[in-house]
C-alpha cells in the first residue's frame, strides 16, 4: 500500500473537501472543487493538455487490460463522431466468474465504514480530476461533444456530480450513529439497558448502464453513490462510449488496490456489437442496484423486469419553453438560441417545444407576433452559429445516424422557420455537424400533436402556436404528465402566468427555469445546487442528487445486546 | 378554526416534541412522549379507562359516519376474537368520487410547508394519544391482543412509530433549504447569479393497506410518513380490523378541518366480505404510494403490479433463534418463553425456529443436551403460563381460524415437546386462547425442511436439532436469504460464534438481538432507536423507520430565476 493511502491519511486528505460538499448540499450555494478552466490543469500532478493528448493518442489501437478476473474476450469498435476509429478493445466478462470475484471484497469494504469509503471515493475523483484533459478527449471522441464541452461537462461537472453523490451517501449512512446506549426507565426497578451497534450494509452488486452522450456526467452519480454505500459496481458502458468509463474504472481499481481494498469492487464489462448484455445482467440475482440513462423503452423494461434491484432511471422527456412575454427580448432570444444549439440539442435537457401564443407576445421592444418571435429566434440562432469555428465549438458532432435521420425528417413535419445547415469541421472533416432546425407547428391541429408530443432527440425544435397563455399552460401540463420533462422554462412578465406555470411544475414535479436571459441556460444544472430531473414525472424516476437517490442503496443492520 | 389551531400556535405547541424526536432518531437513545402506563391517562383532556370503555361501548352497533364524499354503501361485520360482534358499519367509497375529492386539498397542504404539516400530524397524534384507552379497546377487539398489550402496542408504541415517521419526514424535507442564492464567479466578469426556490411536493394519493394483528402499530408509520410529506392518504383497513383505523381517520379529519385544511386529505374505505378492493385500488393511477403489511403473496403482487406507486411492504418471514451457549441459562429460558408466548406468537417478530446443536449446549449450569434444552424451555413456557389469568393477559386470543388450524396441524409435524393447551377466558368465554406448541424437528431430515423453512404464523415453534454451531449459522443464512426474517436472536458465549452470526446478519441484512435474558424481548422494537425490519431481506422491502422510508414519498421541485 502506498504510504499516502493509509486510511487515516486518506481521510485527513479528503475530509475538508467532504465537509465543504456537505455544506454545499445543505445551503445549495455555488461551490465546486474542480476547476472549469483548462489552464488550471497541468501542475500538482494533473495532466497538461499536451500530456493528455499524448496519453489519449497512446491509447488508440490498444487493449485496455484492467486486470480483471473472468475476462473471456476483448471487444471494442468505437468510432468517434469526429471520424477516428479508436481501435481500443476492452474486457468482456464471463459474469459467472466476475460477479463472485466482485463480491469477495465487499466484506472489507463494508467494514471500512462510511468515512473511509468516502475518502477512497474522493481519492478516485481526485485522480480522475488529474486526468481531466485525457477524459475530455475520451468523452469528445465517443459523445461527439466539442472539446470544451467534453472537458467541462465530462470533466469538472461530472466530477462534481460524483462528489455530490458521495456527500449524500456519507451523510445518509452517518445520520444513524455507529453505536447507542439505550436505557429505558422502569419506575422503581432497574432500567432496561441495551447496547446497540448500527452498521450500514451494501445491497450487493450495482450495475451502471452507461449512455452515449454523457458517459461520465450521467454515470458518476450512480457509480459513486453505490460505491460509497458499500456496493461493488459493475460498469456496462454504452458500446459507442466505452473509453471514458473504462478509464474511470481503471483509476478506481488503482486507488482501491493502493488503499488495500479489492480492486474488483469496481469492474467493467464491454460488449460485442448487438450483444445487448444489459438485459441479461439486469436480472442477475447478484445485481441489486441499477443506474440507467437512455431510452424510455429500455428504462421501462428495467423498471418492470429487474424486480430484484433498486432501479434508478433517466429516460426520455419532452422539454417545453413557454414564451408569453419578456422585458428583455434580445436576452431571451440569445439565451434560447444558445440552449437550442449547445451540443446540437443532444442533451436530455434541451428544450424541444417552444409554446408561443398565436396572438403574439409583449416585450420590451413592443408586441411581437408569433411569426416575428419565431423569425427573430431563427435569426438569433443563425447569428450565434454564423461563424463556423464558433459553430463547431458549440455544436459538436452528431452522435449517431439516428439523430441525423430525425433531423432530416423533421423538416417534413411543418413549415421550416430555420433550416438546418451543414457545417464543415476543418480539423475533423468526417464529423457530421449540423445547426438546429426550427419547425413551426399549429398546436390546435391534431396531426401536429404526434410531432410535438414525442421526444425528437437532437437539434430539432418545434415552435408551437397556441391559442393563449392558458392554452400553453394546459399543454405544458399535459406534456409533462404524459411524456415527462427534464426541464421546463418560461418567459413571462405576468405574475399570474408565472404562478400558473409554477403551479403546473409543482403539481407535475418538473424543474422550472424562469426568465433566463443571461449566461445560465435551461439545459445546464450545477451540482450541489440544482436538481437534475425531479424523479416525479415520466422522464426519470430519480433526481440527481437527493436523499432518495442514496438512501436505498444500503440498509442498516442493528445488533443489540444487553448492556 | 379553533383558536388553538392557528398555524403558528400549532407549531409552537408541537415544535419542542418534534425537536426531541429529531434528537432521538439522531442519538437513538431511549425516548418517548407517550406514557406506557394506563394510569397516566384520564387527565389533561385524555380519556380515563372508564370514559374510554363507555366511548367504545357507545360505538358498538353504530354507523361510523366520517362525513366523506362519495360514500356508496355502509359495510362492517367485525367480530372480536373475544366473541363480541362489533356491529359497526363504515363508509364504502365510490373511489371515482372520493379520490378526486382527496386531491382537491393537496395544493393547500403542500403550500403549508413541512413544519406546519408536521405540527398538524403531531396534533393528530396528540388527539390519538388522548384516546389511547378507547383505541386499546378497538385494537383488543379486532386483533385479539390482551388489553394491556393492545393498550401499549396499539397506543403509545404505535404513536411513537407515527411520530418517528413524522420526524424523519420533516427532516428529509428540510435538508434542502427553502431558498438559495447562487453566485458563480466568472473571473473579471460579473458573476452568474440565480435565486432558487425549493418546494417539497407530494407524489399523489397514498394508500395504506392495514393488517389484522397490529392495525395501528403497522399502520401509523406509512400513514404519517405520507401525510407529513404532503400526500393525501386513503386508509383501507383489514376487514377484520377496521375500527382502530376508522377512529384514527376520524381524529385526523377533525384536526385537519380545525387547522383549516381539507379533511378529505385523510379518508377511509372499508370493504364488503370478499370484495378485495385493495387489488383494484393499488393500481389506480391516482395512487402513487402504497404501504402494506400482510402476506408475502399479496405483498409480492403489489410490488410487481402497482408499478405507478412507491410500494413499501412488510411480508412474512421465518425468524430464527440460534442457541449455542449461555452464561445465564434460566434467564435465556424465561426470556425465550416470554417471546414465544406473547400474543400467542402472532407477531411478525416472534421466533419460529430454535436451532439447537444435537450435541447440546454449554451453560452456566453445566452442559445441557438438546433434549434438556427443549424440555427446560417447555417447562419455562408452562411455568410462565401456568396461571390462567396471567396466561390470558399474555396470550390474548387467536386472531382467526387459520391460525388455530395451523396450530392444530403443527403437532403432526414432529415430536411434540410442549403441547398447546386451551385456556379459558372467564371474561370472554368465546375467545379461543391457546398456549404455544413446541415441536422437535431434525434439521438433517429433508422432510422436516418443509416445516421449518415455511412461515407458520401463530403459536408454533420448532426446536430444530442441528449438527453444530456452524451448521446452525449456515441454516440461519439460508433461512434469511430464502424466506426473510424480521428478527434474529442468538445465545452464545463464544466470540467466534457471535462473529459468525453477526457476519450472516450483516451479509443478509437481518436485525440481530444477542443474549437477551432480561426484560427486553427479541420480538419488541422501540421507535426512535430500533429498526423494525431491515428492508434488505425478503421479509420486508422497507425498515421502520429510516431515510429511505420517507425520502421517495415526495419530490423537490426547484424554481430558479435570474437574481
Amino acid at each position: 500500500m502506498a504510504a499516502e493511502s493509509l486510511p487515516h491519511e486518506l481521510i485527513a486528505k479528503h475530509r475538508p473537501t467532504l465537509d465543504q460538499a456537505l455544506e454545499a448540499i445543505r445551503t445549495r450555494a455555488y461551490w465546486s472543487p474542480h476547476p472549469e478552466h483548462p489552464k488550471a490543469y497541468g501542475e500538482h500532478g494533473s495532466l497538461s493538455l499536451a500530456e493528455a493528448k499524448a496519453a489519449f493518442d497512446a491509447l488508440l489501437g490498444t487493449r485496455l487490460d484492467l486486470g480483471q478476473p473472468g475476462t473471456d474476450d476483448w471487444v471494442g469498435g468505437e468510432v468517434s463522431p469526429y471520424g477516428i476509429e479508436l481501435g481500443v478493445t476492452y474486457p468482456h466478462a464471463d459474469v459467472d466468474v466476475l460477479l463472485p470475484a466482485m463480491r469477495a471484497g465487499q466484506g472489507a469494504w463494508r467494514d471500512a465504514g462510511a468515512e473511509l469509503r468516502a475518502a477512497v471515493c474522493l481519492e478516485i475523483l481526485k485522480r480522475i480530476s488529474d486526468r481531466t484533459h485525457e477524459l475530455a478527449h475520451a468523452v469528445m471522441h465517443t459523445s461527439g461533444q466539442a472539446f470544451m464541452m467534453a472537458f467541462q461537462a465530462g470533466g469538472p461537472h461530472a466530477q462534481d456530480r460524483g462528489l455530490e453523490a458521495v456527500a449524500y451517501a456519507y451523510f445518509e449512512q452517518t445520520r444513524t450513529p455507529g453505536t447507542a446506549e439505550w436505557s429505558k426507565p422502569q419506575g422503581k426497578r432497574d432500567p432496561l439497558e441495551l447496547t446497540k451497534r448500527f452498521t450500514p450494509v451494501p445491497r450487493g452488486i450495482a450495475l451502471l448502464i452507461g449512455c452515449n452522450t454523457f458517459p461520465t456526467w450521467n454515470g458518476y452519480p450512480g457509480l459513486f453513490a453505490s460505491l460509497a454505500t458499500g456496493n461493488a459496481v459493475l460498469v456496462k458502458p454504452h458500446p459507442r462510449a466505452v473509453l471514458p468509463l473504462a478509464l474511470t474504472v481503471r483509476i478506481a481499481r488503482e486507488v482501491l488496490a493502493e488503499a488495500g481494498f479489492d480492486p474488483n469492487l469496481v469492474a467493467l464489462t464491454a460488449e460485442g456489437p448487438g450483444e445487448g448484455i444489459a438485459k441479461t445482467l439486469a436480472v442477475r440475482p447478484e445485481i441489486r442496484i441499477i443506474d440507467y440513462t437512455g431510452s424510455t423503452a429500455f428504462g421501462d423494461w428495467l423498471e418492470a423486469h429487474a424486480r430484484q434491484a433498486q432501479v434508478y432511471t433517466e429516460k426520455a422527456g419532452v422539454n417545453t419553453v413557454l414564451v408569453e412575454s419578456t422585458d428583455d427580448y434580445q436576452g431571451m432570444l440569445s439565451n434560447l438560441a444558445f440552449s437550442l444549439s449547445l451540443y446540437s440539442g443532444q442533451m436530455c435537457t434541451t428544450p424541444q417545444n417552444l409554446l408561443v401564443p398565436r396572438t403574439g407576445i409583449t416585450t420590451n421592444e413592443g408586441p411581437k407576433s408569433y411569426d416575428e418571435v419565431v423569425t427573430d429566434l431563427a435569426r438569433a440562432v443563425d447569428g450565434l452559429l454564423g461563424d463556423d469555428a464558433r459553430a463547431n465549438a458549440l455544436l459538436g458532432a452528431i452522435v449517431n445516424p439516428d439523430v441525423k435521420a430525425r433531423l432530416e425528417a423533421a423538416a417534413a413535419l411543418g413549415e421550416v422557420a430555420l433550416p438546418s445547415r451543414e457545417i464543415v469541421n476543418p480539423e475533423f472533416p468526417e464529423a457530421v455537424v449540423r445547426t438546429p432546425v426550427i419547425v413551426k407547428l399549429d398546436g390546435a391541429k391534431p396531426d401536429a400533436e404526434a410531432a410535438y408530443l414525442s421526444e425528437c432527440f437532437g437539434p430539432v425544435s418545434f415552435a408551437v402556436a397556441v391559442d393563449s397563455a392558458a392554452d400553453a399552460v394546459d399543454l405544458l401540463r399535459r406534456t409533462i404528465r404524459e411524456k415527462g420533462a427534464m426541464t421546463v422554462a418560461a418567459y413571462t412578465t405576468s405574475r399570474a402566468v408565472e404562478q400558473d406555470v409554477e403551479e403546473v411544475c409543482l403539481e407535475e414535479a418538473a424543474q422550472l427555469s424562469l426568465n433566463l436571459t443571461g449566461g445560465v441556460y435551461v439545459n445546464q444544472t450545477a451540482a450541489f445546487s440544482d436538481f437534475h430531473g425531479s424523479g416525479g414525472n415520466p422522464a426519470a424516476n430519480a433526481a440527481l442528487c437527493d436523499g432518495a437517490f442514496v438512501a436505498n442503496r444500503f440498509r442498516v443492520v442493528e445488533v443489540r445486546r444487553q448492556a
